[in-house]
């Protein structure tokens, strides 16, 4: 099967190191396929975007973005968060509201799990 | 795009505020789009339908309930939790079982998230 | 509606409770139509699995089971946390992957529940 595509929600802060888990073994699994994978952080998981935080292996999570997977955040939760843009790591991307991006994602055929 | 749908589901009583929270983001970011929302709560979420309770702004739930959007609880959860149908708030509205209407709505095409 | 098709996904061990009083509660609510229904279990709570686990309640997931539930193992997770094929319950079957099974169950146009 090609072409398959998945959205991961994480919105507690301590789950990223099974997230980032799930993902690994998701790329490992389907190595040979075409696989599209976005994780989508919100509420106080966008702490683990910053620059510098402990709550996640982050040269981890480059490696991920570099092999293709998207780190997005949510705008509304980094406001809420005080996160700013600065604080970014380079690789992650926003959008307005991480809420909207689950749901549209999902209706565009891709598969969701909240680890 | 129009006519997107979405159903949010909840089974812990903490997890209101953020529920509620995300609910009027999703609102906020696609204010100018159809949109139908639903918010099926089971398990000792249900507790926050019971009015008096302290668990959730019940006035913000209200106001997006005006709005339009549907709170929903599981019958099951009710009785196993003792909240009684004079007890929910009068915007609630029941299903015999939360589960099947996850599964009904999905197969409906609603996109599920859980907070 | 027929042939409605449900994955549950359990990734903490203290949930299983929880899953099992969700899937007797479809089933109790959907006795009459065609209903397939699978439990996949990652991360730590692939510990349920393990015969003698005090965690959850085997002979109601046995008999479950019985009924047709299909109750399945990440590998990933069965390494991850020493749970070795035979100490496996007798009906649990494995994959190498959970979050690939999650994925595509859903891709086959499963609905998913994350209690």
């Amino acid at each position: 099967m090609s072409n398959r595509k998945v959205i991961f929600h994480i919105d507690e802060l301590g789950k990223w190191p099974l997230l980032l888990g799930n993902i690994a073994n998701l790329r490992g699994a389907a190595a040979e396929d075409v696989f599209e994978i976005e994780a989508l952080a919100n509420a106080e998981a966008v702490l683990g975007y910053a620059a510098g935080s402990n709550a996640v292996d982050q040269v981890a999570m480059g490696r991920l973005a570099d092999e293709g997977v998207r780190f997005v955040a949510c705008r509304n939760a980094m406001n809420g968060n005080h996160v700013t843009n600065d604080q970014l790591l380079p690789f992650v991307t926003t959008v307005p509201a991480g809420v909207l991006e689950l749901a549209d994602k999902q209706l565009q055929g891709y598969a969701y799990i909240k680890p």
